[in-house]
């Protein structure tokens, strides 16, 4: 399969969302699908999700379907998620708790790997497996542990503070659930979770 | 202000994350603002900043930039949220938790104004100020209560069929929790938050 950089981040984009379709199909135990069944479940047209996926080669033999179990496993190592990586999480309170626990990393080529609060009462305490670390020296930290994966849940006046000492310290993937605006170097990706945006984004229609 | 319908869903989109930067930059003190401003703060073009306003009418004077409280007040009214929604929160585990605590709904237009689950242990207990309703007949007390908005924060087996309660019960937006794509009448918004759909995003780029 020949792989080409150059493919739009909005294909990019996409990607993830076939994995996980594809996954529940496998999960349901089906092993063959159409471009047809995928964009029924993802009403994404079926038109689109044959050129998305035209950009990595073939996949399917024409009227024949996709063998799931192969394109999963494609997607997976375009991704690069077909090994597990390491994150940092920062901010140990209620949104951050529920990450730590959250269920749908596992399977899916990523863990939190430790994580990371400045309040001096919850530093050295615990949030279920992991002791939260002290996050006044971040950057050192994540350097030495390798991290390039981190999630930010802190208070929107500490999130550019908190990425710049991500970025120090070598992470070049945010998922920022601040809800604000960050500034990073070109080489560092953000991802945001913001609620609200995707609410607003939705009364419009009402 | 002439309003226009057909405004492209993806303009539609960029507008939440115009009102928050415009909210910060006015509590910071600022009043008037530029297109690059703006630009700067959120990594979008200036040009497209002015070619998605210009799709609501004349916001600002040439070479004077924009009124920033003015801004404010007319992408709120545009996108309804210069009133408060109800919203119904389904699903009171960790992740409903984190968003029934969650304080960055407060001056966007929306709040958490009731939460269901289905776990005979938490209904009748209390989530912050919330008492935990039953899930059981979800649509009717959603159609009693008014409800047009609901958060979904329920596991992925669960969510279609909390889904299309939702939709009998008269809601018209859903934000999605859960890790599937669900399928809703052409009257139903969704949107989706996935963390590892954002992060698998970035993994392709590591």
């Amino acid at each position: 399969m020949s792989e080409n950089r150059t493919v739009p981040d909005i294909v990019i984009g996409r990607l993830p969302i076939y994995l996980r379709a594809l996954t529940h199909m496998l999960e349901e135990g089906q092993r063959i699908t159409a471009s047809r069944d995928l964009a029924d479940r993802l009403g994404i047209s079926s038109a689109q999700i044959r050129k998305d996926l035209s950009h990595f080669g073939e996949f399917g033999k024409q009227g024949m379907g996709y063998d799931i179990a192969h394109l999963l496993d494609q997607i997976k190592r375009i991704l690069q998620v077909d090994k597990i990586w390491d994150m940092a999480l920062v901010g140990a309170g209620d949104l951050g708790h529920a990450i730590a626990f959250h269920g749908g990393f596992e399977g899916r080529g990523l863990r939190v790997a430790c994580v990371f609060d400045n309040d001096s009462e919850k530093i050295g305490g615990r949030l279920g497996k992991f002791e939260i670390r002290d996050a006044a020296n971040l950057a050192e930290q994540l350097g030495k542990l390798g991290i390039k994966i981190a999630i930010v849940a802190v208070p929107a006046g500490a999130a550019q503070a908190v990425v710049n000492d991500l970025v120090k310290g070598g992470v070049k993937a945010i998922l920022n659930y601040a809800p604000i605006s960050v500034t990073v170097p070109p080489d560092v990706k953000v991802q945001y979770i913001d609620p609200v945006v995707h609410l607003q984004r939705m009364t419009y229609y009402l």
